[in-house]
């Protein structure tokens, strides 16, 4: 089971008609769901995907996406910005649910925790458990602070290169390798 | 120099009213567009990507997009759904193309061609020239003819591995392996 959990720093936290990138760079938290969720035709059962919203009105949001248990989506934008406004709402729809928490009281139940960091240990060198837990920040990044508290959990920071991908990308990329890994 | 090439069985080839999902699966053009040209904070200039379009009403229709001159552009499928509906309408947007132009006949003019297949040579083990084009196909694959065509024209099926990703994952797949042998 892999876990992605997203820090957004912006994601607006009540019901908008804003499109998602005006909404808080909400279209980051799409995108990221994509690649966490989706293979072709297939939803990646075994993977969660979790966003923290920090933006307005009322922060913070643990909006999550279970993979066990998702049904009736699709993978475009339009698709994901209904199901997010639909639990905003106070709705639900299977497989995504919505609480108020922050990331810090998440993070500290977790077990097996790495930060993708460009000055990290290459990732190829790192042996994964069952229930890896890889943190990202959005565009701008996880703060210091947050990063330090998951350090002090035992984080360890993880390397994919010198290159600065997309948070999706990042998370194709991780599930690449894990992939691999996994059919050696 | 990387260029990814899609089919799109059914993308729509006249501007429309509905969303990409609904016109053809267009999304799918979206999501390439997003993992082909953009990484964090920046455009891949040495990027070109190509949809070609084989839905109604006056298909086949290439649509390209060339990093190098790409400029005011947002990674959301809403900014794309405008862009496509302007050159769709024949208007310009910089770095974005259409014209009337079938798969087969661009495919001629390339030299260094990869078909991404399940049942190709590990792509660890190719060496890439100085600008390798890869061909991908929409949910559905490429049509069994083409693809015969892709092989007498030199082309080589590579693999990523046996899972079967998305387009997109598979791009951001390709670029990272890419990126990582360009950095060694």
């Amino acid at each position: 089971m892999r876990k992605f959990i997203l820090y957004s720093r912006e994601g607006y936290t009540s019901p908008f008609k804003e499109s998602l990138l005006k909404a808080g760079r909400l279209d980051t938290v799409y995108q990221c769901i994509l690649t966490s969720m989706f293979t072709s035709h297939a939803i990646r059962r075994e993977n969660e995907f979790h966003a923290f919203l920090y933006g307005r009105p009322s922060p913070p949001m643990h909006l999550s996406i279970d993979g066990s248990t998702l049904f009736d989506v699709r993978v475009d934008e339009d698709t994901w910005r209904s199901i997010i406004l639909k639990v905003l709402s106070g709705e639900t729809h299977p497989g995504v649910s919505l609480k108020k928490e922050g990331i810090e009281t998440y993070a500290e139940g977790l077990k097996e925790i790495y930060i993708l960091s460009e000055n990290g240990v290459n990732i190829d060198e790192v042996e994964f458990g069952d229930s890896p837990a890889f943190f990202l920040g959005d565009s701008v990044g996880l703060p210091k602070k947050f990063e330090g508290l998951l350090v002090r959990l035992g984080g360890k920071k993880v390397s994919i290169g010198r290159k600065r991908y997309l948070a999706a990308s990042t998370i194709d990329i991780v599930n690449y390798l894990i992939d691999r890994k996994e059919s050696d």
